[in-house]
């Protein structure tokens, strides 16, 4: 990784912005961090440079990145997306929405978008990987369960489900139980998901959470995450196991995840997204 | 139409399967009603010809319907689907799930594999819009509000995620509010939904609830529905309309849903799916 003058960080709610932080800060790299108001947490940064600005207030964004003399900006965190009203759009971004409209732009064409104005202000968009090492999931099964042979058919429908819901950039997760789609994720996120799916289950072989990246998907923005939070949420709905696109989905601790999942038999997989799922089975443990 | 001698009617739930039967007869048509135990209910065919069985005995309700010389198969009504488990198959449809499998089979193939077995008997399956003339949603608005220019983006945006999760053969009803996906339906049915919708609402122009078949849907086979009790639930959750695919719609009773579209404010709309929304909103009244 070259060295680097000045990181900005976007950030939004949960533990990937603290890790970014920290992981710049240790590689001796400068950090400059926005926390998006009602998205993250400003105390989260006390101790380091920061400023907390409305996602609407792009103006505002793009003077204090510059006045931070930032080059790199990594936009990571969960963001729950507004309404036009709730963003209370200043200037630039009102020129911004004039520009792509807000209407019918799905999470993914929004973020595009957003990569695209930082872009054309001479900023680079970096992904959180491209910080933190090690931090995306890899193929196979996570600890020491894998998936039965009923389990897998599950995953490759919820796989194909939730790859076209992401051509129609809406969700990223579907939960599938015995070949059925109980619930296909939009704007409620993950946790939500899972918990609402408690009363559509089955009895007999539990349910699994599927996720996929978006296939046209910036790998730098808003990939896909799973974390002990998700397994806590999966456990308690009386899920089989989580599976999710290797290569394409960041974990935050992945040892801690792995004990998680030892400790309540589910399995956590990565999905090789070029592949049969069944023939790649047998990939190496993580 | 041509008179028919015997219509068998595999009933689920809701107030079609009556509408069918009340109709066949007032048609001066035989009927024998197959009540699909724990879908529909018993009571409401007393006064008819019928049988109540369960839905995993393939075997007893062909028998049940060529013992009562049915030619002609409607099948109509809620149907949630079940788990393996809770199907409890019987030797023939054992054998129907080792033909065609059960795991990964969404509602739409299930469904055209049902029909297939029947056909294979020397039976034809015809859909309820055969038999009750009217119940097909037309083009244009129904009562006296039409949406607006934004409010057929939204369902244009809607109507194009709806198609796309058809086309996984998922669910058939997405909710789009200010141009935001809000939540798509898998298998828990259009009315919880609507009810977990309420939560996600955001300030100002309200959520529309939009309805498409399949694209690979047959016809005669579990057309998407939407009648009072959609409309009632839509109010209660602060919904500003509901439109659905004109003809690959059924409306069980569109005069009532007319005075209760007309009372709350809503609009009810039918999508022209061949046409582009806007140039199309002009569209009769129905």
């Amino acid at each position: 990784m070259r060295p680097r003058r000045k990181i900005g960080i976007i950030a939004g709610g949960g533990l990937l912005p603290r890790l970014a932080a920290d992981t710049a800060l240790e590689q001796g790299t400068n950090i400059f961090v926005i926390v998006l108001d009602g998205h993250g947490d400003p105390s989260d940064f006390a101790d380091v440079d920061h400023a907390v600005c409305r996602l609407g207030a792009v103006g505002t964004i793009l003077t204090k990145l510059h006045a931070a003399n930032v080059e790199d900006v990594c936009m990571i965190g969960t963001v729950r997306r507004p309404s036009l009203a709730q963003l209370r759009p200043d200037a630039r971004a009102l020129g911004f929405i004039a520009r792509y409209g807000f209407s019918g732009l799905g999470d993914d064409a929004l973020l595009r978008s957003v990569g695209d104005i930082l872009s054309r202000e001479g900023m680079r968009i970096i992904g959180v990987q491209d910080i933190v090492g090690g931090i995306l999931l890899n193929t196979g099964p996570i600890g020491d369960r894998a998936p039965s042979s009923e389990a897998l058919s599950d995953i490759e429908r919820g796989f194909g489900v939730a790859r076209q819901l992401g051509l129609a950039d809406v969700g990223q997760s579907v939960v599938v139980q015995q070949g059925v789609v109980l619930a296909v994720e939009a704007i409620e996120g993950t946790d939500r998901l899972i918990r609402r799916v408690g009363d559509l289950v089955f009895p007999g072989r539990g349910p699994i959470l599927v996720k996929a990246c978006k296939p046209q998907q910036d790998n730098r923005l808003d990939l896909p995450t799973i974390g002990s939070t998700t397994l806590e949420s999966a456990v308690a709905a009386g899920f089989d196991g989580i599976a999710a696109e290797a290569g394409r989905t960041l974990v935050a601790d992945i040892d801690a995840l792995r004990t998680k999942a030892d400790e309540s038999g589910l399995f956590v997989y990565g999905i090789d997204g070029s592949k049969d799922l069944k023939s790649s089975a047998k990939g190496r443990r993580q």
